[in-house]
């Protein structure tokens, strides 16, 4: 029959490599079936508990360490208990071999002057203070801690942006900076292609398909995955999305995140079209605008994102010949296809506010009169509103006319959207009256553009080059698809406020020559920056007051008070 | 000063076509400066308020014909309005001159007995009374009317599915059938891909990009907007896959719809994946689960759904390799990387009900308890309730080693599903733990399936090569992306049922040949019929009692009496 023992060591403080450590060792001594030996959180002693030892009764807090030991006999269980002091002192002694090891940040900037970055990983209630101490030294910050907070989130974010420095994370597993790996990081060849990262496993994945399909890295920037929700705004990735634009050795971006909140995913895809490099953005479980629109391409799932960049990493530069970017800010999109309707709206969507529809699609807005546009608008003419006892406008030109009419009168709109669909069926010769309207519509406003999605094959009735011809000949753009009719519309369109926001940008210096980093926390990071060839200095760092809330409770108060 | 003179017309029926051409006729009379002639809907009379008519007084209901016009003065205004019987007699006139036409479907069907479709293009109200009747003489149904009531569109799908027989629509606005274009089509060439579309303008953006790209069309079969929703359940949809697995001329197959509800998905994309055929599924504004899963293929937007199925149209056909299916229908999923967590969630969710998982996306449930899975569940390890004072499972595999024990030991699953992550700062040789552990499992369970995704480098310190060869060895299927491995996964899970519901199949010889049809309703989907060379008998349709609510009523409750 066997034995359980236990021991609570109230307050210590020993980092998660040690317990695991001490756990294994303890599993291992004569006698010993399971160990365990946890922070004794609720989580933890339920961990505890499904492993077979109850931790229920045991009186110990949050901040308390829990060992346990089941055993063959109560006599083997209470002498590996006995050893734990000797398993930990021996561990101890490996440290202290080493080199000598700064006790605080400040002295490890004394060491390594030249260090620009600082990794943390602490425990998450430790964290934004070591963080906010490395932003008073000046340099970046690599926070793989979780469990901190979102407020501390955005006041170290906004602390460093005002510095020029970035902070990866919190909850930030991965990055290469450099060519050389924090946290997390495969090992992959340098390269052209920068990436940019609210998922570390995310980040992983992509960097190790593109170095195994013989592509590289220029860098490879982690956000946490709190950076694209609306209390944060994205700060960081606006930083590295600047950073990489700037890069000479960056020739295309992938972006890889969850679904960014709304207005955050508006400026960031504003920003990555402005960069003029191929854009892959990568949002796990986001129904993308479309596969591409101009340099921004959408990819779904890490697979594709590997294989898309690989198509661009190559490629030409984007065309982004500049439009009219006339005074009239406004887009009308008349459609008689529902479903082209519907694909412009999720195109436009992430890009142009407020957009208004009737297509009841995406997150554009129910426009509350179909007779009057609102700001952008994108109307389906063949909704049931306007089918009662009327023909479809595939077949009947005539409320579109009249629309096209209204809304070329109307001065705030600079950009007019229509589909031409051809086919059995349809009206014999849409051209022909369209084609007059838009010759009018554009001799009264030189600075009205108009394009058309012509949609039709050689053989259909009505013609597809001769309708090309007339539209193109009353001055309409022409483009067979959605995608590339907005991309035409997104260049006319005047531009959002944008680019300089008045703070100083990430320098490029600090991502290159060697890598010079400080660690605090885990000692495998710095071992593996050691590895890496990167200078690194690992700080024997200890929680304030020996992990104490008390004891840190009144330390604050002492330094807050004058 | 210009003046407007109205007349409304009782509950008198003209197509849209004749109202079109009646309004076109008046504006261009002598004088006359813009006319306006439709049913006096209220969505109407304010589209004639648009466009400068003051319908507003008019007392006119909505199965009344409404007639303005407005002219240079009062006597052009009165003259244009005399002539309207005159220009409407004109129009009968030419259709008189015609061949003979028949004035009932019954007359028709006599007429053309080898006809196997109806085409029902008359208003909403009259529509599924017409489709009931083309029903009734066992011929499938292209209904291209709108306004049809939900309920009246699944007692007609029900009895269809019954007969062995098709509803497209209501709402269905293009089909392909044997070459022949119903309704809205584009002229294609004929081949070997077949799609099945519940949105007319995307089908016909699909098949133009497809002809256009010089591949061809087997069959394009309409749904309606409609047919995927949980009120109807895919009933078409499911009629027309089974259709073209079971055609031989189709080698590939495109599903084009909107998001289809989560149940009617679920059916849909297994019936896809059965079909043993290529299937590009395009689903707008969905978050697609991969880029592929086996030969389910998923895109966004039409121009990429024509790109996508261009490159698989002359692919080899999918692996279809099948797996051991044994009785243990759930799969367990233990991750370390919290994107590779959410991306198997992703991919699973349309495919397997019921699934838990604590990664807070898509539409899976939440896992009440992380200790204990449910079902099919996906768990993150590395989620913060796993790592408060302990390693993150990259680092320690100690929580997944116990983890894997406990769901080994369950004989309800039959599937686990792990990642192996690579690189710098992770374990150093995370296979020596897992591989043992993997055998000791499948030891126990012969008929237990592990499936491994590595990520990793060549170059990384842990050797891809050798932690394959050890988790290989121990037994596990090892891939290295997400898409490979819940493809593995799906292989190796028991089906649902499928296939076989009781219901006869579409005949496929109804699909082959010359096409002969009959037309109810728009005069110029008959001449469009007649135009491509097919088979074509036009009904002169009138409303039962002249449109007449209340003698219609008095009929229908004379012909249910007994």
């Amino acid at each position: 029959m066997s034995s359980t023992r236990h021991e609570v060591r109230s307050g210590a403080y020993y980092d998660s490599v040690i317990l695991m450590q001490l756990q294994k060792a303890l599993a291992g001594l004569p006698g010993v079936e399971d160990a365990g030996v946890v922070m004794a959180t609720p989580a933890n002693k339920e961990l505890l508990a499904a492993a077979g030892f109850d931790a229920g009764a045991i009186e110990a807090r949050a901040d308390d360490l829990l060992l346990m030991v089941r055993a063959e006999d109560e006599e083997a269980a209470a002498a590996a208990l006995a050893q734990v002091d000797e398993l930990l002192a021996r561990r101890r002694s490996r440290a202290a071999s080493a080199a000598f090891r700064p006790r605080s940040l400040a002295s490890a900037v004394q060491q390594l002057p030249e260090s620009r970055w600082v990794l943390v990983s602490v425990p998450g209630r430790y964290a934004a203070g070591v963080a906010e101490e490395a932003l008073a030294h000046g340099r970046h910050v690599f926070l793989y801690s979780d469990n901190v907070s979102l407020e501390d989130e955005l006041r170290l974010k906004e602390k460093a942006r005002e510095q020029g420095l970035l902070v990866m994370g919190p909850d930030c597993g991965t990055a290469i900076i450099n060519g050389a790996g924090l946290g997390f990081a495969n090992r992959v060849r340098r390269g052209s292609i920068g990436l940019i990262a609210a998922s570390g496993t995310g980040l992983q994945a992509v960097t190790a398909g593109l170095h195994n399909r013989g592509a590289g890295i220029s860098q490879a920037i982690g956000l946490g995955g709190r950076d694209l929700k609306e209390a944060i705004g994205g700060i960081s990735a606006l930083q590295a999305l600047d950073l990489l634009a700037r890069d000479p050795e960056t020739e295309s971006i992938v972006l890889i995140s969850k679904p960014p909140a709304e207005k955050v995913a508006a400026r960031l895809l504003a920003a990555a079209r402005n960069s003029g490099k191929p854009v892959v953005a990568s949002f796990q479980g986001y129904a993308p605008p479309a596969r591409h629109l101009g340099n921004l391409h959408f990819s779904f799932g890490l697979a594709d994102t590997v294989e898309l960049a690989l198509s661009l990493a190559n490629a030409a530069p984007a065309d982004r010949a500049a439009g009219s970017n006339t005074s009239a800010p406004y887009l009308r999109g008349l459609f008689s296809g529902g479903t082209l309707a519907s694909e412009a709206v999720l195109a436009l969507q992430p890009l142009v506010h407020p957009l208004y529809s009737n297509v009841g699609q995406g997150s554009s807005r129910q426009l509350a009169d179909p007779l009057s546009s609102e700001a952008h608008t994108i109307l389906d003419l063949g909704a049931d509103t306007f089918t009662q006892g009327r023909l479809h406008p595939m077949l009947d030109n005539d409320l579109r006319l009249r629309r096209l009419r209204q809304e070329a009168a109307d001065p705030e709109v600079g950009v007019i959207l229509l589909d031409v669909v051809l086919g059995e069926g349809a009206h014999p010769d849409p051209a022909a009256e369209l084609a007059p309207a838009i010759a009018e519509a554009r001799a009264g406003r030189s600075d009205l553009e108009i394009v058309a999605i012509l949609l039709g094959t050689g053989e259909d009735p009505q013609g597809l080059d001769g309708q090309r011809e007339k539209l193109a000949g009353a001055g309409a753009a022409v483009y067979p698809t959605t995608g590339a009719a907005v991309d035409h519309v997104l260049r006319y369109l005047p531009e959002g406020k944008d680019g300089d926001n008045g703070f100083p940008p990430l320098p490029l210096e600090d991502f290159r020559g060697q890598l010079a980093a400080i660690n605090v926390g885990l000692e495998s990071f710095f071992d593996s920056l050691d590895t890496q060839g990167a200078k690194a200095v690992h700080v024997e760092w200890q929680p304030p007051a020996g992990g104490n809330e008390k004891l840190m409770s009144l330390l604050a108060k002492m330094k807050g008070s004058p």
